[in-house]
């Protein structure tokens, strides 16, 4: 929890302003070209792609950091599963925080490792 | 490149000794307890789960990142698909590295990210 607060304050310190979106809201859609990821400060998203519910993300969460990484276009579809609240994070931003908060490095991977389990149960 | 030297000279500066690989040497199995994840210095491995060929990585590569990151045993088996020099960086290390070397950061979350995506296209 500190650590997600410590995150939120460096977003606020620099000024990032929260987006809300509205249950039901598409957010970004698969395929779209993507410059940020988000942090969720409040509500659920889901996350598909086609048919297929690949995960729901709620309150200290982070989504649409596959794009940011690797620079190709979204992979999935995601949309506000309840009223949302959440930070943009744009590529500045997210260097500059995985390179001063290694616990924010540390939890991108760790949602990119589980997201890889659950696929590789799904082949 | 210049990176990846960084992170070879960090780990011999800690004293991290190069482990050797037979062709056809198990690394690890799918389902062992891990500790450690592998940075290639010269060589190529094969990662599989199951009877499916995930990958083959090559020099400066990296692989056993998984177990690293989230604690479960390995998702995969690899095997020396040369032989393999790789030098193994423990959990003390690979926080190190995150902390102090964010393009090693990086690297571990492009390789995550590229496997997802790969995987979620097998699906």
């Amino acid at each position: 929890m500190a650590n997600t607060e410590v995150e939120f304050s460096i977003l606020a310190g620099a000024g990032v302003p929260v987006r809300m979106f509205k249950e039901g809201e598409v957010i970004f859609r698969e395929g779209d070209p993507a410059t940020e990821l988000y942090v969720i400060k409040s509500g659920k998203v889901d996350i598909n792609s086609g048919n297929r519910l690949l995960a729901t993300i709620g309150e200290n969460g982070i989504f649409g950091e596959m794009a940011l990484i690797d620079k190709e276009p979204r992979s999935a579809t995601v949309t506000a599963a309840t009223d949302v609240e959440a930070v943009p994070v744009g590529e500045k931003q997210f260097l500059f925080l995985v390179s001063q908060t290694p616990f924010f490095a540390l939890k991108v991977m760790r949602v990119l490792a589980a997201r890889l389990r659950a696929a590789n149960k799904a082949i």
